[in-house]
């Protein structure tokens, strides 16, 4: 059966942005690119990892990390990935806010979901057939996640910088036991696959 | 010259410890082994890290590690780790309430030190001589150590459980760039060490 999976990058500390995200600081305050070095300087050493976290038949995202800081939709805003962005498959983008299915190229279509994650994660499901369900962020919406214990691969990503504040993985999410499924590291970045301890 | 290291077990969520730690719940509630599975059930395949975490001089540790929960001195008490302790060395304990040092067998000496982490520190140093001075716990204990940019190697021991709550590291400490020096793992843990990025 497929997987539902979650990459994150994140800090030593616990965060995957700093606070304060908005268009133009989509990693928040003082962020830049101190979780993601690994994945520009070092693209060939992570090659595995960085392919892994675009190999998903569909994706579901918050609408913060689609559109950060906004309140009504701007329909002239497509999202921070251009022409093409990267998924190449159906993104079902949480919101309260009804909108139409914008089409991208590269077979890119980001669908707006007011039901929450159980509904986003139905339509994914069936949009990606047998293969996996991606769960790429932010913060909220893969703790949301993680605290209904509906991600079955969890992806860190972990950079050698201490942030102090800003958005936080785990929040709100309970004593759960885990499985450590893989390691590997280069000089920027200790990846750690876990999964559920299911009984 | 020597260092100061510091070796921290901790949840994927960022937790040393739980909740309430007291003398009938040395790592507070509902935390048991959680963080040291690998200490008791992989004790070979970790050795070097075992082994690492109590090569040192001398050692600092705080007043609620020494003697969770307490508030004046039971003069009874002489720690948890029985006749022996595994430090063999001088152990400088953090306090408000001035103690007599107190001898155990095997060259471990507890002195307790009311002048707070410098003079700690200072301490330890003169101890040591050419070998590390180690910060033993707790988080709180080294969250002054890491705040105050006193650590030389901060070795982290990442368990695959979220905790959920409890004494949470780096807690206070504000943004710090780390280099990571090490990796390595085993299926129950994943050892990353740190060292403070020197310009």
């Amino acid at each position: 059966m497929s997987k539902v999976t979650c990459d994150m990058a994140m800090s030593v500390d616990g965060f995957t942005a700093g606070p304060n995200q908005r268009a133009d600081a989509p990693f928040g305050d003082g962020v830049d690119g101190a979780l993601h070095r690994w994945m520009f300087d070092e693209p060939d050493a992570n090659a595995a990892e960085l392919a892994a976290i675009t190999d998903a038949g569909a994706f579901i995202m918050g609408r913060n990390m689609f559109d950060p800081g906004r309140g009504d939709w701007d329909l002239d805003w497509t999202g921070w990935w251009g022409e093409e962005p990267p998924y190449h498959a159906p993104v079902f983008v949480l919101t309260h806010h009804e909108r139409e299915p914008l089409e991208r190229k590269g077979g890119t279509v980001f669908h707006f979901v007011t039901g929450g994650i159980t509904k986003a994660l139905a339509r994914a499901r069936a949009a990606a057939g047998d293969r996996n369900v991606a769960v790429a962020g932010g913060a909220a919406t893969v703790n949301q996640f993680l605290a209904a214990g509906l991600i079955d691969e969890l992806r860190l990503h972990i950079a050698p910088v201490v942030l102090g504040r800003g958005e936080r993985l785990f929040e709100g999410v309970d004593r759960t036991e885990l499985v450590q499924v893989g390691v590997s590291h280069t000089g920027l970045v200790t990846h750690v696959r876990y999964a559920p301890a299911r009984p």
